[in-house]
């Protein structure tokens, strides 16, 4: 009884949810903003890609990030230092993820008369911000070697979601039990036109890829 | 209006949740079960650490695993094929999390009649599940090295409701920039009390300790 009770208020919010975040990537549209979602679980080091892909793109392209966390604000501090570029952080006070609205809140805490493109950082987690669309243009993930090839058939929905697996880490791949190419083979499983992208955020390596990719989204996305 | 509309709900969702988690938890003391609610994010080892864990537990203790999982059926297939005991696999259907009732379907479905222990393996995520009472008579979790010792900042309550950290992975250190005195004064502010016990559940180092302090509170459940 209970349990049903909670699935139909589930299914209200999510449906609300889809209403608000078409509208969001409509103005959006007009506005000319290209809003980026990119996710991921704790830890696999979205924030040290998103400052080297930013570098890549700062002289291309007007950018702002926004920074979801629970609590802190390292990360937004860390983006600004390292890039310059305008960033906030969005506290989501224990919630497990950003919706569209949430999201416009966050937007409408930014200046976005003169930027092109807005990242947003979205909770640590595999689970919960795959089921909320935020009204971004196009999904983006990263998955970490350490965590292991397995997880797309763990954590379907992110992996079918999101247009592009940035696989980050590649540097310590001899130290773990991670095969690329059944990742891959897994990852074509929950969603076949995914690009898949090995990169070392830490170094570099690979990012350009990951840089081109977004440029190429936004071009095909104004015309 | 909406948002408020939603909170009521989570609301009553924790509090029925709470009633329920307490009534199974004195449920599973009269029985004589003691229930381990094993918690991280995706990819932290929590499988491989369960599979050392029990081998060094099986000749004291009649345990038995319950695998919450998204989808697969990979983890219970491989914890019943490394140690013989019972195991199942439970489905959440895109859940983020387990309730307690969610819980008790689980244990409906192993026989318990000769078990002293059951362990449940936690959906992958360091958010929701803290957010939920199983009904066990304690939490631990794992953080891996990989993930960086910056979590206990970023993932509060989860750090907060857990009586033993694990830190698994301790074997990479040397290629990952993770301060273990650090993470360990970020766990003492979230918990003062939670024990931290660094492992490498590949090789087997440390697992003793954490199977030790399984031993230890079981005894002082009982007594």
């Amino acid at each position: 009884m209970d349990k049903v009770r909670v699935i139909e208020i589930k299914k209200s919010v999510f449906a609300q949810n889809e209403l608000d975040a078409d509208s969001l990537r409509r103005e959006l549209k007009e506005r000319g903003v290209y809003l980026l979602n990119l996710m991921s679980a704790p830890g696999s080091g979205k924030t040290t890609t998103l400052i080297k892909t930013i570098n890549l793109l700062k002289d291309k392209l007007r950018i702002a990030v926004m920074e979801a966390d629970i609590d802190s604000d390292v990360d937004a501090v860390k983006i600004k230092e390292a890039t310059g570029i305008q960033s906030i952080q969005l506290h989501t006070g224990g919630m497990c993820h950003l919706d569209a609205e949430m999201t416009r809140q966050g937007l409408d805490g930014l200046d976005l008369k003169d930027v092109d493109l807005v990242i947003l950082e979205n909770v640590g987690n595999l689970v919960c911000p795959a089921e909320f669309d935020t009204g971004a243009a196009r999904n983006a993930m990263i998955l970490s070697v350490p965590e292991g090839h397995d997880k797309p058939l763990k954590y379907p929905l992110m992996f079918t979601v999101c247009d592009v697996v940035v696989i980050n880490k590649m540097d310590v791949a001899p130290y773990f039990d991670f095969d690329l190419d059944k990742c891959k083979e897994y990852i074509k499983m929950r969603n076949p036109g995914a690009e898949v992208i090995p990169i070392c955020a830490k170094t570099g390596e690979g990012v350009e890829a990951f840089a081109q990719w977004i440029l190429t989204q936004i071009n095909n996305w104004k015309n």
